[in-house]
């Protein structure tokens, strides 16, 4: 059911930094949440991209060696979360291709509505695409363009498209973000001894230590340049129309995300819950990770004792190997336990996210 | 700092089960907290000792055919927690030996404190080592032993040392468990569709579905046969002496530990230091996962807000690449971030376990 | 300097059998020494291409479930030889694409003269390029034929271009092989169980069981279809222009390359090579492998003795650790050692290949 | 059929060398062909053996930091033949032990005829074992002796056992090299840069450019430590023994074995069959590579010309996935193909070794 949400990736930038890809690293080190079947980095030392991406977590793909050939002061990365098929290594971001415009990268988190529709048109006209990513559309709208700037054809070709999407493009000499007009994917602004950063989530910040500016605007196109940063407002503006599974779900409770803190976000929705469903019990208990806040909110409001009944093994693989004979739940079991001598003989609120 | 303690290994067998080897690896999932360096199983079909053992984790190294080529319907299996040293995959349990016993292999938990001298004494008198692990001086012991029965020769080894041990052998024919005469560390019994299993932890139990049934007493020797279990005292009684970190830090808190819940003793520490240690604050953060419990002992008690302000990061590797320019606390950081919005301006507990 | 021989690929393809990606497999295998740093097959069902690439040996690249992927009757695959650059992945062969005529993949072995030329043509226009691989430019020129069959599409393209080029190519339906005008790289037809095949190599016939019918012509296109196959002549007869090293060293001296022997033709080198420069010499002894049939040509031809006098060290890995102290000829002599008690005193004459 | 010759294994020592774990890597490298399951290196620093074993070929094992663990000027080094057996890692070479004469390391080539039954004696007075390699029961056997010297355990130790044995000891002070009375097995004596290198065959001395000196002889004890080297004859002189496998099969051809080129006595071989057997044919092709120098003497002395007509496949993995359908010898094939043009019609005379 989950596989739906391919719009829960992370995208992650930095211009100028002595130690870009580096940064990048640590930043999708961070966002790892966001997706763990394949991620990347491409950065850029003026002259060239460079490009490193693989399948799996952040920290098995990138060695010293790999992050050494990142070479350059700017990067963007990216991590995919998981989808079916075989292409899936074809599919790994940032996208890199050379084109009328010189060489570009792309990162995208969001899902574009008219994608396919898009893609018919300009196979039809001679395009080839590669992937059956929605984010390769958006790059051969951006080839071709007539506009003499990249964020002239960038503005262009996005008026072609509708959906949600945070991105983040590389040039040889810029960086350029930009959030759909109704701000559905999260996108934020940071600073990092003096040079400007970008990242899905605010606790990418703050493990590098980079500050918390603003976030990236609806509508709004951010261009990092050797100059310092420019906005331009590429849509009108539009009802504002935040995912709420960033607060419920996707998103880890120490970030800010559309300006709230998840956690608040999660433990305001537990009271909201304990006010509108009140029930007699002995104890609260929350799924984890995400049912945590949510939980204490429900016993903050309900007066109800707040217990962490359900431990979770956190050594669990991305395979295991079932038994032949029937174990009720063995999927949940495996992943989750109950501590026995808490919940015997009480009555247990269970609380957990709908994912 | 962590690297002394070695006793926390975890330990599982089961006799007569038609799924023996799927069991084992399954216990030995479940007891993955106890030791994440090496892991093997060791299962006799009556005729042979087959093993299968390997660095890392319990998902990682038992594939479906390593799972089959370990035959019977009687199984042991270990995990090993980190320790230096270049010869870490021979130190790798189950030992497995022929000897005037016939094969015999050995799962041990705990530290022996007269090894070095009774292994000085073993090789001055022709006996080689093929490892740096205490426990192979107990099966040398063992293999030198007049005894006629396995269980007398074990009785006799056992008489000679002095320390820790949790302990689970393999014959062709029976599976025997001992635990030293104060029990430093714990072992327990369950049953399995009529068949005795054997572990550390009873989370391991609850995985498999098999019932609880009491701890292996300090001193006693349990043998696993055709005929059902035997018991036997082999050494007087001792004060008990149950090691204190158990509850504290190394086990999961959805066990039963020497009789007690884990979860409930760390729960009763958190309201023992609330009353011991009086403090005016805003808000109790537990230092996740160890501190948990104890944080919500501290608030139940203390009547000061419980608060879930320290976040985790899943996904940390067992490597990470480390910035160059200096970044405070970065090793903590990249596991641990609190919630920025939830601590600002507040006075915190934060309450954390000796490790 | 081998570097840039990357002519060197092999290419195979199967119409309309059973196992097709297994011949296709066995097929790569023999054609292995053609290209070591990656390989590929795609395979179509009639409603799909299926794609496996990866980097390295064919023997390491497809396991059993890899081909088990590949459905269909139909497949084609490929053997790329190494090049420097860190985006080998991506361009590894078959290259797979979506376009105005629908799903289309492609092998290539050969070099483009003009594709610079023409792919910055591309670019102005709008195509965006994902590979440094020139093979690339051929796709995009399909994709914007108008023509209406794919044969038309890529008899347009292909008119546009200059330089060496054997091809295969894949589509839903049909197989199609080209030869270019002049014939550099071989292309030969053969037939398994009634089924065409099409191979660099006649090597891969043999590994398989199939019988060699014929060359693909210079200049022609082969389709491979439900109703057997058709041939058409794409291009003006032009003088043939086989590449010599074909004989001398890049082919299997078992395969038939242009319709003649690799073998003989190198036999027939030494021979010419005895008469145009005799010498007298002890002992006739070939650098191994690619100097072995032409050392015994100049043997019959000279009447001087042949030996096998340097050994090839068959274990030689990818890579090798350097002593510190200098070895002279280090870098041969852990190929390569003569057999002292055969060459001391001799005079030798050593026979090579200019490779 | 070949898993019988377990003699077929390669052993290596040096004594103070600067760079002794990288020499010994490379004598390792040498002596590949004489067993690809596992291989090993032990060094000393005159303080601690060091150790680095693993499953597969020598370039693949050993990495630049794992020779670096390998501290210190002397150092052995054994490579393993493939034997079936789920012990395999167990069993792999130089054994490193600590017993009575403190830490001792082993590399063995040859077999034992009385290990069993030895091994039931000591197994009865208690000792254990953790392989099923014979070589085992040397350690124990010197471990056992009270004689005050190592050299003196050995010798005891020996006068226990009967069998063929080319033994390499490391203590942290000396290499002691062994060879049995009859002198079934190869060991050679080299120096490089005044040092004393050991291998079983002399291909490894030409690798490191060593200058060999001598043989060890049959029943010889030779002792390298600081003071220079020390011979002993521990055993009364008996018939010698050659084993002609190594001649004709095992051995490289630009190897010395038991003081006679392995080359010159396969084309002997060759020799003396034209001479038995003479037939009428058109051409003599050898099965490569044992069969090639004694093919070449068969040529010489019938006049019959020779041919390399069977063309070996450089890269069979260690894997093959085979076809469904039948393909007759499928198992040669993949290894070997026949270079058609050449025997068409010919009468060949095939000359391959019994292996």
């Amino acid at each position: 059911m989950l596989d739906k949400f391919r719009e829960e990736c992370g995208v992650f930038g930095v211009f100028g930094h002595r130690e870009a890809s580096r940064i990048a690293y640590l930043g999708l080190y961070a966002l790892q949440h966001r997706g763990q079947e394949s991620a990347g980095i491409v950065s850029t030392d003026a002259n060239d991209l460079h490009s490193e991406t693989g399948m799996g977590h952040v920290a098995d793909i990138f060695t010293q060696s790999r992050l050494e050939n990142l070479k350059g002061e700017t990067a963007i990365g990216h991590t995919r979360y998981s989808t079916a098929g075989e292409s899936a290594a074809k599919n790994a971001q940032p996208l890199v291709v050379s084109c009328s415009q010189g060489e570009l990268a792309l990162c995208h988190n969001g899902n574009l509505i008219n994608a396919l529709q898009v893609r018919g048109q300009l196979e039809k006209s001679g395009s080839i695409f590669q992937s059956t990513s929605d984010s390769e559309v958006i790059l051969h709208l951006i080839a071709r363009s007539r506009q003499g700037t990249i964020e002239d054809a960038i503005q262009e070709a996005l008026s072609q498209l509708t959906g949600a999407y945070s991105l983040i493009f590389l040039t040889h000499e810029k960086v350029i973000a930009v959030r759909d007009p109704r701000g559905f994917r999260p996108l934020n602004l940071g600073w990092l001894d003096g040079s400007p950063v970008l990242a899905s989530e605010t606790c990418a910040f703050d493990l590098i230590e980079a500050r918390y500016d603003r976030e990236v605007a609806p509508g709004e196109m951010l261009t990092l340049f050797k100059g310092g940063i420019r906005s331009r407002q590429i849509s009108p503006p539009r009802p504002p129309s935040f995912c709420v599974f960033e607060h419920v779900y996707f998103s880890r409770p120490d970030s800010q995300i559309f300006g709230r803190s998840v956690y608040e976000s999660r433990q305001l929705l537990g009271r909201c819950l304990a006010q509108e469903q009140p029930v007699e019990a002995d104890i609260v208990v929350p799924v984890p990770d995400s049912g945590v806040a949510a939980a204490i909110g429900f016993s903050h409001e309900s007066g109800i004792q707040f217990e962490f009944g359900l431990i979770r093994n956190h050594y669990v693989g991305r395979t295991f190997i079932e038994p032949k004979q029937s174990i009720r739940h063995f999927g949940v079991k495996i992943k989750l336990n109950p501590v026995a001598a808490l919940i015997r003989g009480k009555r247990v609120v269970l609380v957990t996210t709908p994912s």
